[in-house]
């Protein structure tokens, strides 16, 4: 039956300064390397054979793919890689500091940006620093798809066609997929996957760097509930996140 | 204009042991990680835009791409990889100290196993410790394709469909392709490319871990002779890889 394994990238450089990322494409910190062993480690442990992998289009996602693929030896698997799989844009927010931010915006705002279903931050400048029209990476995808701020209802809009063209055929063809993506991108894809409600998803935090086992039937649907292969630290994982922001 | 860039991976496990290594699927050694980074380097230095990367199907090959990718910052490219471009199969010679074996039969049966065109080595038992027979990377192969053992000729063989269908397609369309692989897989294409003869092919020694860039017609000619991002350390790389097996 098949069978799909999420695995959110570990910390970031910007993660480690508590900046917000979105598109920008920091790589992983030491730290984010050594969740990325880990993940590929207990993939190993577990004794799943992966029969593809997915990443984003961002290099910490990508190389917590590689790494835990190569701690996995799987390394030789075909891998697939695209921007609908990225992380949410961040709009204006992207390079900020996120507890300046919540001190200089206050709570209400600043929980609405990170947390609510379909309010967008205020859109990046097309030419800001941290904005991504014109990057080469993108060059082959319409423009109009380069987001200047996304919510996560829009992050939605965007992957599920590849979900749906892509990750789901493999998946109706038996196979074990990995996906290696970030929080908000693989929000969407839980959400879709539990059919979770636009309010419910709020509280959802996906910890780093352990793989979630969806095991799924014929028409892709749970057969148990999703399970992480470090349940206890996975648990101490969403805590964490949860509490992001808070920390300065 | 197409261009083509090859990468020879760097030294392995096995390479560091001296031992014919093959199809068996050894990592890179530290040094071999070095390598792979200048190699991403180089790429970055010489403005090199790549638009996808191929590898074979060995982890030595996938690790060079990644860290050479990573270190010309370009990993969110596409990458495809090919059991087509693994190195050639050295049969029973597998997992043998090169310069035990050089020793117990001669320099002449040595030197006809590692360079003659049409002669394969004794071939591997297909049960044997070092076979690749049932091996789970290949199994969406058509089994009659994972070789006992291989000539340079029979690497040419499997390797040109892939070079036709794949890699050809893209250099057709314009794209700058990396093509991270092996010795004997790169000696191949590189025999392909400039039309050298059965014998001359002997002569021919790729360094590690300096890409080899092609430029090319519309008709995939090179317009002008293959040139390496660092010629110095090209030249003293293939003479370090022609006196293999003497060393001990």
């Amino acid at each position: 039956m098949p069978k799909l394994v999420l695995v959110r990238h570990g910390q970031s450089e910007w993660n480690e300064k508590n900046l917000f990322t979105g598109w920008v494409d920091c790589r992983l910190s030491e730290t984010g390397k050594k969740e990325a062993k880990r993940a590929g480690e207990l993939i190993q442990e577990a004794g799943i054979k992966l029969d593809i992998c997915y990443t984003s289009q961002l290099s910490r996602a990508i190389q917590t793919a590689n790494i835990a693929l190569e701690a996995a030896d799987q390394l030789w698997l075909p891998v697939k890689r695209s921007w609908r799989l990225n992380e949410r844009h961040y709009g204006a927010l992207q390079g900020l500091d996120k507890a300046n931010t919540l001190e200089k915006y206050g709570k209400e705002k600043f929980q609405t940006w990170r947390r609510s279903f379909n309010v967008p931050p205020p859109p990046i400048a097309a030419d800001g620093e941290y904005s991504q029209i014109g990057e080469r990476r993108y060059e082959n995808i319409d423009p109009a798809c380069i987001p200047l701020a996304e919510s996560l209802e829009l992050v939605i809009v965007r992957l599920l066609p590849y979900w749906q063209d892509e990750i789901a055929r493999d998946l109706l063809d038996n196979k074990v997929v990995m996906v290696a993506a970030h929080g908000n991108s693989l929000r969407a894809l839980v959400k879709h996957l539990d059919n979770i409600s636009d309010e419910e998803i709020a509280g959802l935090n996906i910890p780093t760097g352990i793989p979630l086992v969806y095991e799924l039937d014929e028409n892709l649907k749970p057969t148990k509930p999703a399970y992480y292969l470090d349940p206890e630290a996975a648990a101490a994982g969403a805590a964490a996140v949860a509490a992001q922001g808070q920390k300065k």
